[in-house]
């Protein structure tokens, strides 16, 4: 995954483990893709003191990711749904209850894995 | 939950995020069940220290869970889990190419889900 949105995985994460300005100057910079200038204007924070919290933060989502393996988690878990699904799709039901079962599985998994 | 058991689990869970001699009284208090006086004389720390490490500890555990939700997840995925298990047990197939697959979904739900 490339970097930049790797980050912006682990800010949707890890946010809540932020303080709310850090929160706010990560998403504005690898979510909504504003400059360093721009969102120096944005919050009243000096360019330099933007870049800092861009660096910290970007280092403590790393070890918080390090350390828990949230977002390694999630791309299994989507891989594993797609395979369950694509499991599904092989199977060879006749009856309207075998199949209305199936139907509502393949809902329930699409919406809750 | 009673309360220590969800302590128990959130050290599971969230334990990485504390250091190490904080996840070591902790495991020692909640998952080993030892008392503040063994743990005391095991990690060589005066045990009103071990007493405010285990106190600090159980307040950041209970503000990660806030925060991430995961002890809340692994619930919900326990009950996703053994719903698409049941859902499987209720479907009626007969050729074998169907009954292997079936066979090898469920082991595959109950390792990766």
């Amino acid at each position: 995954m490339e970097e930049r949105i790797q980050l912006s995985v682990l800010v949707d994460i890890y946010g809540e483990l932020l303080t709310e300005k850090q929160r706010d100057i990560m998403n504005l910079y690898y979510n909504d893709d504003l400059s360093l200038a721009e969102i120096s204007e944005l919050t009243s924070t000096s360019r330099q003191a933007v870049h800092d919290i861009i660096k910290r933060c970007h280092k403590l989502l790393v070890q918080y990711e390090e350390k828990l393996h949230l977002m390694e988690t999630k791309l299994k878990m989507e891989k594993v749904k797609n395979s369950i699904l694509n499991s599904i799709d092989l199977l060879n039901v006749s009856d309207d209850k075998s199949l209305k079962i199936l139907l509502e599985m393949k809902k329930y998994i699409i919406d809750n894995v």
